[in-house]
């Protein structure tokens, strides 16, 4: 699937809590910036946490940052988004983010990440883990989330999964 | 919270794949036996497998089945929903099944299914759980999901759970 | 197109402001207690003003009440909704009512209700209005709103226009 | 409402139909140009018609184009939207499109678009028509759209009514 426009770059999701350790921020904020280095659009929540981290490294390296909010309007953006996207569906916006993203890349994260990921693996897109969920069935773990250690290792695993 | 109307049951939701096996099915359909028996509402997805044997049971039990469909239309409808309700909105459609129960019980299912238990477990609602999905994070299982192994101890669970 | 389930009704989609005129509440009350006494189903918004009094003309006849909700829970569900789902969808839900509905009866109405005839009249649905909005471009009125000055005269003409 | 993030410009919505005539597509790519040549972010629907003219204007005088598409994955958008959100919500979208707006303007349009300045007149927010539906009610016409004959001054007027 190529992307449409002048820009034609990948979406990569950063996926994660709202709020979030000193630790994951600062992975979160890495992998933003290496997002932005490798050319990829970043699109989250929008909100504070992981996505704030996320959006301050990749805005900081020039990156681009789309944030698709919960909210009616876009006062609760962090203040990285570029581009903020008020929806008015609450946690149903989780969706719209998979839906936009060509590769998603989950930091530890709550119930609403874990939303997420179901909606990436359904739609059968690539989903990175980074200290997240794991999901099992009938004593059988789902083995398509790919596991990495590394902010940077990350975001290349990201690029080269996409199906394009 | 009391429900409006005059119809003041509680309404459980009863999550699972659209395609199923026999046993799932089986177990599906006295789970919504129960459920009708109890003089609850059922609310589901309003598609086939899970769905459909749940909304078999309970109207065939004289009891009240509501289809939350991912559709444009209601032509996708189970022939056991009642309620038809077409949102439109595809898989973001889950969060509305959530939001209007009052209890959720998962028999087994896929990606859908788990994106269900995440919006339910995030809004602090009871989760019955049927050979359903494990979740964990850091090594540690998330114990919010009730565990049984039988139909009607699920609906008993689900009922005693509702936070009223 | 057929409904599915046991109760194979039609839903009839009655739209207005949550606040209205006691002279629009009168009109409202006697389209929901013709709708149930039609043997239909009627859907709302699940509010107050037109919907309240529709669902209270509807449920004090014996006919059944759907409140689509724009809201997280079912607190806000006028005391007359006897199935209230809950969206978290803001005026999004708008669309939900009318794709659920085969016919729409406009009482008078605000903004919100002008977004419910547009979404009627895109998918092509009936759309019956007392006292509500006109619309036109380019010097020409739109003539698909069937325009009637009497309530029961409004429920009659929404149940005969259905494409069945 | 101060716009979060380093894009700290305002987002004007180009709304119309998804086909349109010669003469609308002119004028929508004026608009287009016009509000990239203000620093303006131009958010649409991201389909054709209207609003790839708009698309194609801004983004050929280097300004920055968001498209809010009805469908699950982004293949539909116009060539010139640079940054492709697919919502999965068909035209619940709409509302996307004017909770992430700060003006709007509206270009001729059909049923969609009726919806849209619906939405944008329930928020108060502005509305420059051109060309577009007049509608009333009780026989007086909501005088709140702001009527233009040029594509130029439609931006202008739309941002200098942006309330701030």
């Amino acid at each position: 699937m190529k992307r449409a426009g002048k820009i034609n770059n990948l979406f990569i999701a950063v996926i994660g809590g709202s709020q979030c350790s000193a630790e994951d921020a600062l992975m979160a904020e890495i992998i933003g910036k290496e997002i932005a280095t490798h050319g990829a659009i970043l699109i989250c929540g929008g909100l504070g946490g992981v996505m704030e981290a996320a959006c301050k490294g990749a805005s900081m390296s020039g990156g681009i940052t789309v944030g698709i909010l919960p909210d009616d309007d876009i006062k609760r953006a962090n203040p990285y988004v570029q581009i903020p996207i008020a929806t008015g569906f609450g946690e149903a916006r989780n969706s719209i983010i998979i839906k936009s993203a060509d590769a998603v890349i989950a930091v530890s994260g709550e119930f609403g990440t874990l939303s997420e990921i179901a909606f990436a693996l359904k739609a059968n897109k690539p989903v990175i883990g980074l200290d997240t969920w794991s999901i099992s069935q009938k004593g059988m773990e789902i083995k398509q989330i790919v596991r990495v250690n590394d902010a940077s290792e990350a975001v290349k695993k990201a690029i080269a999964l996409v199906k394009l």
